[in-house]
């Protein structure tokens, strides 16, 4: 097909749109892609809708190709599904809610994991209906707080939704392990630089989960990955390797002693080394034991104090925190709270009045370093005094331990002997979970087994988002003068520009587009009689079509120049053999 | 491709779902096309999603044909471009509202004309870059006093809505007609039978319209064909051909008479033939004058009485009615509000107290046959009297006209002269709309012309739904055992049985649908080994796949049998020729 940038609808920017805070969305908007009908909310035009179809059309046939069959949902939905679930509540503001003419409840679908549960249970009673694959390609819906960067963080999107059925963790583990390769696949082909992570299942509730994220330094999530092996984890799924337990015969009481005036970590450790000089080394921010208050926000409204206690060369990561306790919220304590636990001595805080059984009654969490036999200085739980050599596992015994420290670049890895972690940004574009039982269980979809007894159906959730990938790809393939598509999913495989005022250059381009045409290769040409050479050379720049041809001064000696988009590598080729070179360098 | 039906995410039910009203959705839901999600909102399984595609497919080719563009609107809206066109307030409970977690208001979009004239507006300013057309296939919403009929009235549903941009009305012509010839170009690649019909423009204001409709008893339009040319329309479209006026010199002057306890048009006849007999021809309901109370709701929820004039064999059709006074609602007036306009007497009242001018005020329109020099009996405005000998133009002057009367079998045509109407029923599938400025109006699109003055655009919209396509072509097409698709949109092109227990009937019919899948055949294939040829002849019959080949007993005498789901013909066929004899069938 020839698209004529004479009739395509569509207007290049010169200037950044002043909401426009990432690059991707910045020429996505400039180049005509996408045009911002509310905050959150894009209207695709002709150029940004055949990049979402492109990406649409290849996850499709990956989903195919393992025997994942399409169905659609409708967006809005009756609200007792997520009830019975308890999502309804769960998803707090982050849902769009409405009523009908008859008051009833619906919800604008976020995702469709009750959906899709009810659906088969509707439809299939046996292990024999069993693996089943099903999923859609359809709009979805969060009221995002902050929708941002453009097609990044949207509140309308589209998304590929699966979903697989089976009756044991065998057959979970085949049905994810087919997605994810099918997953690789559509990567591979989308032609962008991805890593898999490791990932937090969140809200979704289940066990195993890996991300699949867009290489981009302006994305939301932090990753790290191993300088040694292969491991790679979203930092909220980093898993501190724990220490073995260290005997403590031989540890001296624990002993409380005055430490006036240090109630910061660095505080502490400067009168330590002044007051309690030790012979071997100086004491660190590593050997206190810092114990540090928030507060659990729970989807009901009520709220729960929490204590984390970690080495003191740490900080609470409140990301990484939360995505240990989704679906609830976590808020750092606030003064006013604190001082609704009167056994709480604000800087001095020690694990003595923590832990479910201790005075407080708070619920006590630490850091997985923290383990029986190491020992600690921490607050004494009077003001100006804190207690040296309190052995974990002797002293104190928290109520279990959490990832909530944050997670450095040089930290040991947690899966080899000589790694080291460093860390990097991405954009989140599909995620793979095992899901496991639980929405089977609230919905209560069961089939006969072999042996004619009921079992709960085990389920897991493949997810890759479209719009968003239009967006992240961008982000991982642009330059400094525009947008520069892989060629598996750019609007159009060549860009032809005829540039001069001859009427043979308009008349060659027409026959080269049309010869491109009949070839099955999609043309964006260039026909605007009246704009000149250097705006024609801009647009493409900002377009990003892979391949550019410009049909212009040249001819007269029978030559048109191809340009690689990316390369910027000209190659001056006969207008006779024009159309043949440039198939071979579609079709690679 | 190939499905198998024994892994196809799908379940044939042999009865009848409970809200089922009519074939197409008995059926769709009994072939497992769609499930019920909640009221007017359905779940697409994996036969209807295949139908749906074809549909979109066959549309989206020949928009692009016509050099449409296809973008891309969110389905939730912003409230103020509905606002600033006052359809904010006219959709009054028909359109979902909700507002977001910032408390702005939103709906889900029901059409999208504010929407597009925005767009062009932001992009476009010139002359030169019209004439546009841009179209979008899109999930839209209603939400319906009454879903019905499965996905023939549903809340969620999806439509090609295009809308057409020009400087001008001949512009808007040409656009107008480009659209029509594409709607037929689709309507004929469907396969089923359908007529289009002059349409009301209803609340889109504008002027031309014209429906498409499938034929289809149980449809909710009514509409009319002359006997003799090819005069059609909807029959809230119909305009009655008007009578020439006629000279009332010599008639007499209007006098009152007593008619006692004749409430009715038929005590009232029955009355004069009695007591004021004519001597050429009994008098007829046709000759009395019946004044009908209505009330107009306006979207901001104000009441306007209205009275209609029109011949006493004639009802008020209130749809018809509705259709000229969108997006005002029409009911009948009750008792209690009649009460409160004390200038009306109930069963006699007459135009004398009626119109703008008269009395009460109350606006006065007639039926288009109640032209100058016509004479009638009416009411006299006091109780137990009509007026006889009353002459429109001499004795009354109404505000105007309106087509407020039934239209009946054997009415004259009102295009040719010796045609009578004939009236049946029809599922609307399409719509296309000469909107005119209305909406460039209000919301301001103005390009400059060719001499630099700003001109306000010209618009057409252009809509079908492919969602209730799917349903008014299955309503169109079906018979007494299933559904029978037209071989453009079925969801397979051969449906292949394999019948009885031979693994060589498996091979053979396994090979069948491999030959067939390479040659580009969409095959489902009934592969499932414990199943009955009943059962699997049934199934075929209700899916309603054109071609359905049967690999059974004949095999052994190297037979397979081809049957022709419309036409039932059987035919034989060596197995060895089966694969051409069925692309020779599915090609044409």
């Amino acid at each position: 097909m020839i698209s004529r940038m004479s009739t395509l609808f569509v207007r290049t920017l010169r200037e950044d749109p002043a909401d426009a805070e990432v690059p991707s969305h910045r020429l996505l908007v400039r180049a005509g892609y996408i045009r911002r009908t509310a905050p959150g909310m894009y209207t695709w035009l002709p150029l940004g809708l055949r990049v979402l179809r492109r990406i649409e059309t290849i996850i499709r046939e990956e989903m195919d190709a393992i025997g994942a069959q399409e169905v659609s949902f409708p967006a809005l939905l009756p609200r007792e599904p997520y009830e019975a679930t308890n999502r309804w509540t769960e998803y707090g503001p982050n849902i769009f809610r409405l009523k009908d003419r008859k008051d009833a409840d619906y919800l604008l679908g976020p995702t469709h994991e009750e959906m899709f549960t009810l659906l088969v249970k509707d439809l299939y009673s046996s292990y024999k209906d069993l693996p089943l694959s099903i999923y859609q390609i359809q709009t979805k819906y969060r009221d995002e707080a902050r929708p941002r960067a453009g097609l990044l963080r949207g509140r309308e999107f589209t998304m590929k939704d699966s979903y697989s059925f089976d009756v044991d963790d065998a057959g979970l583990d085949a049905s994810y392990q087919a997605h994810r390769e099918a997953y690789i696949r559509i990567f591979d082909r989308l032609g962008f630089e991805y890593v898999i992570v490791k990932a937090t299942s969140g809200a979704m509730g289940g066990s195993r989960s890996e991300e699949f994220l867009a290489k981009a330094e302006v994305g939301e999530d932090t990753y790290v990955r191993c300088t040694n092996c292969d491991y790679a984890a979203n930092v909220e799924a980093v898993e501190v390797r724990a220490p073995e337990a260290l005997p403590y015969d031989d540890a001296p009481a624990a002993h409380a002693e005055p430490t006036p005036d240090t109630p910061t970590i660095a505080t502490l450790v400067d009168h330590l080394n002044e007051a309690y000089p030790r012979s071997d080394r100086p004491w660190e921010a590593g050997d206190t034991l810092k114990n540090v208050l928030v507060v659990l926000l729970h989807p009901d409204g009520t709220k729960e104090p929490l204590a984390i206690g970690l080495p003191g060369d740490r900080e609470v990561d409140l990301k990484r925190l939360g995505g240990q306790l989704e679906p609830l919220e976590v808020e750092p304590m606030d003064d006013d709270e604190l001082r609704k636990h009167p056994d709480l001595v604000k800087g001095y805080i020690g694990p003595e009045v923590l832990g479910t059984e201790g005075k407080s009654g708070i619920r006590f969490l630490v850091d997985p370093r923290v383990v029986t036999g190491t020992r600690w200085v921490t607050g004494a739980n009077v003001d100006g005094s804190h207690v040296i050599d309190l052995v974990a596992g002797r002293d104190f015994t928290p109520d279990g331990t959490i990832e909530a420290a944050d997670v450095r670049d040089g930290d040991p890895c947690p899966r080899c002997e000589d790694g080291t972690l460093e860390s990097a940004r991405g954009i989140e574009m599909g995620h793979i979970f095992q899901l496991g039982r639980k929405y089977a269980e609230a919905l209560d979809l069961k089939v006969l087994d072999e042996n004619g007894k009921l079992v709960t159906v085990t389920m897991g959730s493949y997810g890759i988002g479209p719009s968003r990938g239009v967006a992240a790809i961008a982000e991982n393939t642009l330059d400094e003068i525009g947008l520069c598509w892989p060629r598996n999913v750019a609007p159009y495989d060549v860009h032809v520009l005829a540039t001069g005022k001859d009427d043979a250059i308009y008349d060659a381009a027409e026959r080269l587009a049309a010869d491109l045409d009949r070839q099955g290769v999609a043309v964006l040409y260039d026909d605007r009689p009246k704009v000149s050479p250097g705006v024609k050379f801009k647009d493409a720049e900002l377009i990003g079509v892979p391949t550019i041809v410009t049909v212009g001064r040249g001819l007269a000696d029978g030559l048109v120049e191809v340009k690689d988009r990316r390369s910027g590598e000209r190659t001056e080729v006969a207008v006779a053999d024009a159309a043949a070179h440039l198939i071979g360098v579609v079709r690679g």
